[in-house]
Formats: structure tokens, sequence, C-alpha cells
């Protein structure tokens, strides 16, 4: 296994800044953090002077293709950006268009020191292959429209997707069933999904009481609210992964507790949605695990984990009329290990001997920066993505320096261009 | 006057992107925009190829020398914070303190493409020196506290202020006068303000209704709103920059837009204190003037316009059910010319000939600005501080190519980590 070494490196930890460490990665692991630890004689060893080196960020819900889509539409209402604007335009993606646009949010990400995602949308295959090329940590679900003519379709492509890619590259991908929503999944679909899921052993991602419309909806068709609906249908007898959760209350938040849901807390997308703020303080105290996300570049227009954290770290504050909603350490644990386990990982999300090498080194010579009396409070409140220096994803290195080492980013940008071009005809 | 232009640069307008333009600049203003204007045979020519030209950003509301106290003390109560943390520190501010403490904040705020700011705080002559020295447009104020041993001497010095530094160098500086807040300004003492404004010919700068415990503790006290007792003791009748106005309602919104009081939205500030969130749609509807700032860098913990102009652009949204409460062009509004009329000014903010010549160049190359199909919603919801190439301000370059051009960086950074050593040691 290759043996490797970031020397001279500051470490965040609970406690703080942990100085002059050497971060020892073998194979896809970290396998030491110490002062001095003795290293293989052609071990290749990174210079880690001034940079602090920290868990990479977990992006827990988006749509990576849909960067094809950003700023395709703004500022127009939901039904009639779905309609006018994005579903047409989606019939038109093909393999190829959503393999450059997942490259090129994988691009985007890793900029801004994004190490995992958790996809749902079509033509995965596409999506695992970008993953699989440019060595990003994926966690697969193809987007299932109980209400779609495909729908049988889209099921049996799902688990042939979880039969190709799940564990491939050495557990670099994992696939989830991906049931798109209760109002746009009849009941005998979702239950059809569980059936699947069960047999297949694979877990769930869904979308959860993303707007009070939702809701109301569900109480009114099936007399209880989509979370009571989903443990009502069984879905949460798997282990699912909900992302938004803005409109759940007490109850549902114990039923969320009870089956250990996993939440994917999209505060940026929520707000440009006009969806409204999720509940975020209280389903964590409920113990509910809770990641952060931004949801599609069409619906962001970004794919930054530190604004989500900042987002987090800020919004619940000020909505809540509580300075503690959501403390500096709490939103860093929601942006790196709370979204690992949301992904399904015990081992990911935190500088420790066994864990898997997910890591990024921030640049702290920014004017932000200074004067820096909280390690904890310059990440939740000021860093930004321009100050990820280097990634490691798996052990292996994809930014160093500030430069992509498997994007060929040009070529990936005149191909984003071409879609460009493509789609402004379709307006 | 010295005439220089920046060639074959793209402009954002209202419609859209003008490609190609030159843009002419002489003395402090520009006085051409157009495609291939007839320059001087010796006149200096900036290569704007591929950069996008907009208006200087324009932070309405600040407290500059607080860079000094970034992350001192976060995750505290309101009063725990001020009272036990941010006051005993600021007893130990020096002239120079300030002065370092502002060069750092110009730096950080230029680098992230803000050209001006309005400030209150104290040793304001230092941060006069600092923005003379960085070419900076500053407004402003001595902090008035009337409940303070120094009120009256304060005052003074307010006034001295003004008479030194209002419309020194060509205009880029001007001052106001600085009572703190209704809550640490007796009745009295506003009188004595509003006196001396009409005396001096002065503007006000004043931060009000930025809590409910404020609102409250003022209606108990003297039976109307914060906003209707400014009315009601004259302040109004002076033109007055407002900041905050988180807790304002109908009959507050009626009488500062007949007042014309000018707003300046703290959207983080307002989120990480705990405050609320601003009715700001509805502000404007009633036609205020509402500009966007970042308060002190202690309480955000960072002074990026783009930030504050992406949280006015989607906070509105989320928290008002309202997909159309704060559309992207009028986020980039509220950024530049609504910002630049809150500080007072009727001809800045905007790129046209006779506008004074504060403008920066984005750098649209980064992942995440591709696709753009509208520029105004990669401005409101994508771009980065990082974004910025280039700053201009008052017709004089101040950052080229990412290169502060009238700040000593290494200097400015080591006295700020002497003084990060001297109040660490206060702690």
């Amino acid at each position: 296994m290759n043996t490797w070494a970031i020397r001279n490196v500051d470490v965040r930890t609970e406690n703080g800044v942990q100085t002059g460490r050497t971060i020892v990665i073998e194979g896809h692991r970290i396998r030491a953090i110490e002062a001095n630890p003795t290293l293989p004689s052609d071990c290749e060893v990174w210079d880690g002077q001034g940079m602090l080196a920290m868990p990479g960020l977990v992006n827990s819900h988006t749509h990576v293709a849909m960067t094809l889509f950003r700023s395709y539409a703004d500022d127009v209402a939901l039904m009639d950006w779905l309609q006018n604007h994005i579903w047409p335009a989606e019939e038109k993606l093909t393999d190829e268009l959503v393999y450059w646009g997942a490259q090129w949010a994988f691009a985007e990400m890793i900029r801004g020191g994004t190490t995992a995602f958790s996809d749902m949308y079509m033509h995965m295959d596409a999506v695992a292959e970008a993953a699989v090329a440019v060595g990003m940590r994926g966690n697969l679900a193809r987007g299932l429209a109980g209400v779609s003519p495909n729908a049988a379709a889209a099921l049996e492509e799902n688990i042939e997707l979880h039969r190709k890619w799940h564990g491939a590259e050495d557990g670099l991908l994992r696939v989830m069933l991906g049931p798109h929503a209760p109002y746009t999944c009849p009941a005998e679909y979702l239950k059809q999904v569980v059936a699947a899921a069960e047999k297949e052993d694979m877990e769930i991602h869904i979308h959860l009481s993303e707007t009070q419309g939702e809701v109301a909806t569900c109480k009114e068709k099936h007399g209880m609210s989509p979370i009571a609906w989903m443990e009502h249908l069984g879905i949460f007898r798997r282990p699912t992964l909900a992302a938004h959760c803005v409109h759940v209350d007490a109850a549902d938040i114990d039923i969320m507790a009870r089956h250990h849901v996993r939440v994917a807390h999209n505060p940026r997308s929520n707000l440009k949605l006009a969806s409204g703020v999720a509940p975020v303080p209280q389903m964590r105290a409920a113990g509910v695990v809770v990641g952060l996300a931004t949801d599609g570049a069409s619906s962001n227009n970004k794919l930054s984990m530190f604004d989500e954290m900042q987002y987090a770290a800020l919004i619940h504050k000020g909505v809540q009329y509580d300075p503690f909603a959501i403390g500096a350490g709490e939103a860093l644990a929601m942006a790196t290990r709370e979204g690992a386990r949301a992904l399904g990982y015990d081992d990911l999300g935190e500088l420790a001997p066994g864990m898997l090498a997910d890591l990024i080194l921030v640049d702290r010579s920014g004017y932000h920066w200074e004067p820096c009396y909280h390690i904890d409070s310059m990440l939740a409140y000021a860093a930004q993505p321009s100050d990820v220096d280097s990634v490691v994803i798996h052990g292996k290195p994809v930014m160093r320096q500030r430069e992509l080492l498997t994007i060929d980013t040009e070529k990936v940008r005149a191909e984003m261009q071409r879609a460009k071009e493509y789609f402004a005809g379709l307006h």
C-alpha cells in the first residue's frame, strides 16, 4: 500500500489547533497523526508549513449535473421554474452532458474543499464514471418519480446501479435507492422501493417536507405529515437520508429520531426557493444526525460547503433569536463528521488514525483570517472556498496548491460552454 | 487632470452585459463608457480582457478597527460579549492600534471589491488618516454614548472631526455625527446632537431598533418605538443613516419613509448576534433607501460585501416565503447605488459618465462561474470576494491583478499580530 505524509502541518482538533504535526497516509486511510513519526525512506512528503489540516467537507444532498443549469432560470416561482425551464431542459440531457456537468461540479467542489457528495439524479452511470475519473467520493441514487411513465424501469436502473457501483473503487462509491419524494411517488411505488431496498440491502435517499405546500397536501391526502406517512409505508425500516426536512414538527422529529433518519440540511437552497428555514437545532437536540448540503447548483447557485456551513452557523441564531442555536463547532461537525454519518459512514469526517483519508489543507494567509483567536469561529464564520490549498480524497491527492490534479479543466470548461449554447437555444 | 482607461472590458448594466467597452476615467470621475473612444496619446490603458466591470461595493455600516477583535469572543450572549470581552478590550485601544486595524480592514474590503465604508467608532482621526493613506472612500462618525462620562467631549470631538475631514481629499472623506443609539443616549443629549447637526450642517449615523429588547425597553420608557422616539426628538430633521432597523413595524416604516431615513441592513451581523431578520422588502416597498453592510468584523467575522449581498438576496425569500422578496438585481442595487445613497451620495454606485470612478473588475474564470446565463444571478448568488481582480477608488487604482497597491500588507499584518498578542493577554 502506498504510504505518504504531510509534514509540519497544523491540525484542527476538538480542542483547538495542534501545531507541527505529520499526517501519515497509508492506502485510503490515515495511519498516524504525530509530531515526529518514523516514515519509510522513500515516502513522498508534502510540506504543510502554514497550512491547517481538517476533514474534507461532505455535501450530503446535491444533483451534481445540475451545474449545467446554473443561473438558467432564477427569481421565478418554483412551479414556473420546474415546468417551464428545468424539466424541459432535463428532457434533453444525455449521458455525455451529465458526465461533463458532474466533472465540472467536482472541480468546483474540490476547489472549495468538498471531498464527498450524495447525489440523486438521472444518467447516474455517467455520474459514477465521472466520480471514478476524478477520484471523488460519491453516494449515488437514481431519482425515482413513481408518477413517471418510466417509474418501473427507473427502479430497475437504480438496482442495477447498486449492483454495478456499490463499493466500487475500494469503497469510494456507494449507491442508495432514490425515491424522489412523497408527492411524486404513490404509496404502491414506495412499497416497491422498500421491498427492493430490503431485498438488495440498500439505503434510501429521499426529499422530505421541503415546503409548506408539500406538508399540507400530504396531510390532506393521507391524513398525516410526509414524515409520518413515510414511517407508515415502512420507508424508515431502511436507513434513510432525508433531504430538506424544513417543515417538520415535534412529532415528526420524534419519528425521525426513533428511526435514526439522517437529514441533509440545505440552508441556501431552502432560502433561495423560499421554502423556509429547517428547525435544525430542534432536530439536533433530539439526536437526529444532520449534515449540510448545497442542493443542485441551479437552486444555489454554487456548490460551496464553506458557505453552507456559515449559513447553518448564522441563520438559526437569527430566526430563533438564540445566539447558541448552532455553535461554530457544531456547524463544523455538521459539515464533516455528521455529514459523513448522513452518508452512512462511521469512518469518515474526522482526522484520526484509522479514518478514511479525506482531508483538506486550508491557507490562512488571507486578510480575512487575521487575527484568529478561535479556529472554529474562523472556519464557521469567515473562511472562504478560495482558502482551500490542497485536497486529498481516499488517500489520493486531487488538488495541490490550488491546482486540480485529476480533472482536465479546460476540456471540461469547453464542454460546459458547448452545453450552454445548446440549452440557451431551448430558452 | 489625470486621464486613463480600461479597454476591452465587459460592463454590467441594468440590461445585461455590454461587451468590449472602454471606460475612460478623468480625475475622480468616469468620463465615458464607449466601444471605441478617442484616448489621449499618452494615456495609461489597462487591458480589461475577460473582466467584468461593475460599481465598487458600498459597506454602509461598520466599525473598521474592530478587525482587531475578529473572533475575539464568539458564541457568547450579547451582554457577556460586550461587558466581559469587547468593552474592556476597547478601553485599551489607541490611535495607533485603530490606525492599523483600519488599514487591515481596508485590505480585506478592497480585496473583496468594497470601495466605500460608513464607520462609527472612536479614535476616528486615526481612521481618517488610514483612509487617506489607502485611498479608501469613507464616511466617518465618532460614536457618541450620551451615558458615558466623556459624552460632551465626544460630541466636541465629532464636530472637530467634521471640521477637519469633511470633504477632505477632494471629497473622498465625509463626516457625520454618530449618536450611538437611543438606549445609550438620553433625550437631552440627543437634542444637543440635533442642535449640533443643524449648526454644523451635519448628517447623522445611528444604530436603531437592532433588537427586540431595545424596542421593548424604549416603548416602556418613552411610550413609543425607537423610530417614533427619534422622530419625536427631531433626529430625523437631519438626513439620517440608521443601522439595523431589524424590529420596525409598518408605522415605523411610514415614519422612516416620510423623513427619507436611509437604512444600513446588516444581514450576517443580525443573524450572528441573534437579533433577527429586518423587514427589508417592506422597507423597500415603502421607498426607503436600504444599503448593505457588514457591521464590525467582530460580529461577522469578515468584511465581505459579496457575502452580505448574497445573504440579502436569499434570506428574505426564505423567511417571508416569497421567491420574489429581493431579486438578484435588487440585491446588487442595494450593494452599490442604494448603498451610495445611504452614505449621502447621488453620484456614486453606478458606472456612467459623470459618476465618481469607484469600480471593480470581476474575474469570472472560477469554476463557480460556469455557465453564466444571467449576470445578476451570478453576482447576487454565486460570486465570491476572491473573484475580484482589480479595484479603483476615486479614479485611482488601489488593487491591480489581486495586488494591493496602497497598503504595505506585511507591515500591517505584523502590527495586527502584535495587537493580537496584546489583546490575548487581556483575556
